[in-house]
């Protein structure tokens, strides 16, 4: 679909896109929040799904647990209105700009789905490095919008 | 290495890091510049970087093209020290917060990776999609700091 990846110096410093995907024909995504500049989520597209976001201005992920175009907060309302999109140098990632309202990202409740942090320095036990939590409150219940779908997080 | 992942909850609402990587042994990060909060790259890790950046607070990321760990800056001087590590609900990515100095992180010579943006709306030839510079003059000079050293970048 897109143009074919040619050479190299036009992937990097040319003016056309011709994004790269992967071995499974998927591309990975950084949504950031264009209000608060905080990363929101990390997820992939597939061709017809970044042509669809780049069309509609709203964003369709592929989901991989599902196998299929995710048009994100179909289910939730937390619709992802796109202001930006960007590539980088060898055009084989995207980070994305976009308006999420008052909304929230993440499928647990929180606004982002970034909400813990990783202590730094000399690791005493890696069996037991104990996180901080960045968020406290839920934005919703995911129990009350999900209902019975299964969860997309895998083991 | 890192705690077994043994159920879902404790995946995304306990304390403990236990992350996911792929298939081929890696987890993805984003890297945002902690001053502008631009996004500087899109790159990798597998266990063993990943646990020496937490120890060292220098980035180290698994490098695909050359397949070893790779401390960035290394070559260029632009080493990424870390602020802070964030992880997602499902522990399968990593947001960094760095800072570079008044360094670069892409290897084509720009601040970030992501010098490009998208044009939005209706696609009429999605085989000249013509995109948008948003950074206009490289910090380095790519052919004076990498010399011989082979391009990265792959189609």
């Amino acid at each position: 679909m897109f143009k074919k990846r040619e050479n190299v110096t036009e992937v990097e410093e040319g003016k056309y896109l011709s994004p790269k995907f992967d071995k499974d024909g998927l591309i990975p995504v950084i949504t950031m929040c264009s209000k608060t500049k905080e990363i929101l989520m990390h997820g992939y597209m597939n061709e017809e799904s970044l042509k669809k976001t780049i069309e509609t201005k709203e964003v369709h992920y592929w989901s991989r647990s599902k196998k299929s175009i995710w048009h994100k907060g179909k289910t939730s309302g937390f619709i992802q209105k796109v202001d930006e999109i960007r590539i980088d140098d060898d055009q084989d990632s995207i980070w994305m700009n976009v308006d999420i309202g008052n909304g929230a990202s993440c499928h647990v409740g929180y606004k982002s789905c970034f909400y813990r942090s990783i202590p730094l320095g000399n690791i005493k036990n890696v069996q037991e490095l104990e996180m901080e939590f960045k968020e406290n409150k839920k934005i919703f219940d995911p129990k009350k919008i999900y209902k019975d779908e299964p969860n997309p997080t895998k083991l």
